[in-house]
């Protein structure tokens, strides 16, 4: 039997915010609330709905109370107060899961709900980082999560990605260089179908990022929320029906590029997960993986925000995860996503390959939703200011949108990277037929331009 | 017809934070992406369960796109993405909701949805205070609202109450006599039934408090969760039956005491609403009320943190209000609550009055939850230090519980509040039975510190 470490204390790096988010007095009078004989008049819980039977039948089939056997709470249960963790039944799912797909390799790591990921962003930053502390980033990155590390008030610290992600070099370069007032100690980084990039690091390369984030003593937060829409090596080929005979090689849930997480072995991951591209983005629900000193603050956080998520939503989900589906269901709808998004994937990569040719350079994602073009302009092209915008009417003319590339840049000072030239193209939701007549649409908008296939 | 005035400009007391809040520069493709006939690449959307079809029949039954005539959205659009206001058809609900009961006297207000007061009273917070910053508060005030200020690190600045809440001659007087580096600019208040006191400012002491808000030109966060818990000058009366044959006086939804948001005609007031007392707490779903540029900062918030509500619980409630209840189902269940709170509170404080008679002293709460007791110790008793600690153990010893008032203290030393007589009783959740035991507990508990009826 493997014995594991415990994890470094990272409590002397907290912020004075992180460290005043402590238990709630009033929660030190439960005990005795669950004494036997005790009446308590000490609670302000309230009276809820499902006590007057509005909803039922009407809206919703979930469990009630003593109606029948259910692992999932019931609905009186679900509607009620309860503190920053949640649901049981959805607690012990995600330790399951956890311990089942990415097995964390340190004593003592746990995990909190979150109501997705971008909150569960902000609540990782606040243990760590006042306003106009740096945080490290890819030089690409996600809007949502720029446009909320910009609202807090951090400084980008920009890393240079390829085509597996943050490049290691490039961090250990900008750290050993590094002579900002306050130390770098927060890295933000989306491993697996990156977005914009759709780079998914391997596991050399993750191997060798923890190494160097170790040596510079980092904090990673790992946002993966592609982390199931994985397609191992698997080929782009031309039509459905030859994507299709390629379906066993799916990764499932057990071929999976192993999550940073699953190589920490000091507890300096904190990991984002999310049921947003799993089971719907509007559920609002997600599950955070840490250890625990850091967990317990995010909880203390959970209680003075956002508490937990909904309790319709938790119910709702463990009803789906640990009833209707189990284990086999879980696999069976991963293998259905994944499925999904590689026909999308090699609808839209042969498309553009086909129609496309050389006016771009790709690199064929492995992972997620999102492909990279690099428009080959020429260099005089490059040195034009403004081609980008002329390139961005040209597509709107011809009514396909792609993202330009700067929308992803950290950089606040636009005009650095506004002619960069790069799009980002997705293919979660367009139909497989858009997807090919948006690759003809582009390459009619880049020939003005004077670039051929 | 009258004629409402623009609101306040507070944008000058903004912190940096508020500030930097921005619409997301993405959000400026979304005109491209609804062009007819453009293909877009550009949203990251993501396919949601509900199009796999596994939740129907199992979980839920709500509305599918083109199903059957619904106001309530499709599951579809429940599930996806949708920034950081939330569903139509429930953002139409709060509009009239507001403007039926409220009535804001000026132009120009606006709603968004929060994902419950708590989270709300946060976000309130961010658009005026930094650390270290001051925040008016009554001096014995709602726990989770202490927690939350005190982690985000504001200091503490107290106002005294009675039994119609703040006191607005105490507000001018610590107003008048403020002499901290930064300016008093908050002001955190509990109108209705308020928690822990239960009392409820008077038409006449909200006037005056406003005035006092307005000639120190102060913010009022107004948190009101048990505003619809009224039962206007219902008497307490003994038995049940006679508590029934008062329901006709209860004010229903057209007697309620005025809102101070309904006084506001400066929009100095962010009013946090919640359906946490009305339908359920852990539905987490609430709303926010303000004029718009303070409105609009927090939607900017949102999307850079939680997002919006869950697609669940906003598509359970849009059901539930827009289509099952209406307005007449409404008002029906406020009556329900009335009713049922009106019982709850008339049992306990007759309970109190027949058994534990003078040993405390108590104002009748005309509103929400809560009774608070003040224990009539003896001048040497109130002089014993420990001596609350005594009660608390003797009322443990007797099985019965009652929050100690020092619970509820924003002083951050414990040894100034820990002996004031004070406990705070709920009435919401014990069952009637349970009322009457408590209160001859509590008398016995009393009892044994030479205390009688």
């Amino acid at each position: 039997m493997t014995v594991l470490n415990a994890p470094v204390d990272f409590s002397g790096y907290m912020t004075e915010r992180a460290k005043r988010r402590q238990k709630s007095p009033l929660k030190s009078l439960i005990k005795y609330i669950f004494m036997p004989d005790m009446v308590s008049l000490g609670g302000g819980c309230s009276k809820s709905t499902s006590e007057d039977g509005v909803e039922e039948g009407d809206l919703l089939v979930l469990t009630r109370e003593g109606q029948k056997e259910s692992s999932v709470e019931p609905l009186d249960r679900l509607l009620q107060y309860g503190g920053g963790l949640g649901i049981k039944s959805m607690m012990d799912f995600f330790t399951q899961h956890m311990e089942q797909i990415h097995s964390p390799k340190y004593e003592g790591w746990s995990i909190v709900p979150s109501v997705g990921s971008t909150d569960a962003l902000g609540k990782a930053i606040d243990l760590f980082a006042n306003e106009g502390d740096p945080i490290l980033v890819a030089e690409w990155t996600y809007p949502t999560a720029i446009e909320t590390i910009h609202q807090i008030g951090l400084e980008f610290v920009t890393v240079q990605i390829d085509s597996e992600g943050m490049i290691p070099s490039s961090l250990d370069h900008v750290c050993t260089n590094w002579s900002g007032s306050s130390p770098l100690r927060l890295i933000y980084v989306i491993p697996t179908g990156q977005n914009p990039t759709g780079a998914t690091m391997s596991l050399s390369r993750r191997t060798e990022f923890y190494k160097v984030c170790q040596k510079h003593d980092l904090i990673i937060i790992e946002d993966d929320p592609y982390y199931f829409l994985q397609f191992a090596n698997i080929p782009v080929v031309d039509s459905v029906q030859e994507t299709q005979q390629l379906f066993p090689q799916l990764p499932g849930i057990h071929n999976l590029v192993p999550s940073l997480l699953s190589l920490d072995t000091d507890g300096r991951v904190i990991r984002l997960d999310t049921f947003s591209k799993l089971l719907a983005p509007n559920l609002r629900y997600g599950w955070i993986t840490a250890q625990f000193p850091l967990i317990e603050k995010i909880m203390f956080h959970n209680e003075n925000s956002v508490q937990q998520p909904s309790g319709f939503t938790q119910g709702l989900s463990s009803k789906l995860l640990t009833e209707c589906w189990g284990p086999s269901g879980f696999l069976e709808h991963v293998l259905f996503l994944q499925k999904e998004y590689l026909v999308r994937r090699n609808a839209l990569v042969s498309s553009i390959q086909k129609h496309v040719g050389n006016m771009v350079s790709l690199t064929i994602p492995t992972s997620g939703m999102f492909v990279w073009l690099k428009i080959n302009l020429s260099p005089s092209q490059l040195a034009t200011p403004g081609i980008m915008d002329q390139i961005f009417e040209s597509m709107v003319s011809h009514n396909v949108l792609l993202v330009p590339g700067c929308m992803f840049s950290p950089v606040s000072d636009n005009n650095l990277v506004k002619d960069e030239p790069y799009l980002r193209a997705a293919f979660s939701y367009t139909t497989l037929d858009q997807l090919e007549d948006s690759a003809i649409r582009l390459a009619a908008a880049l020939s003005s331009f004077g670039l051929s296939k």
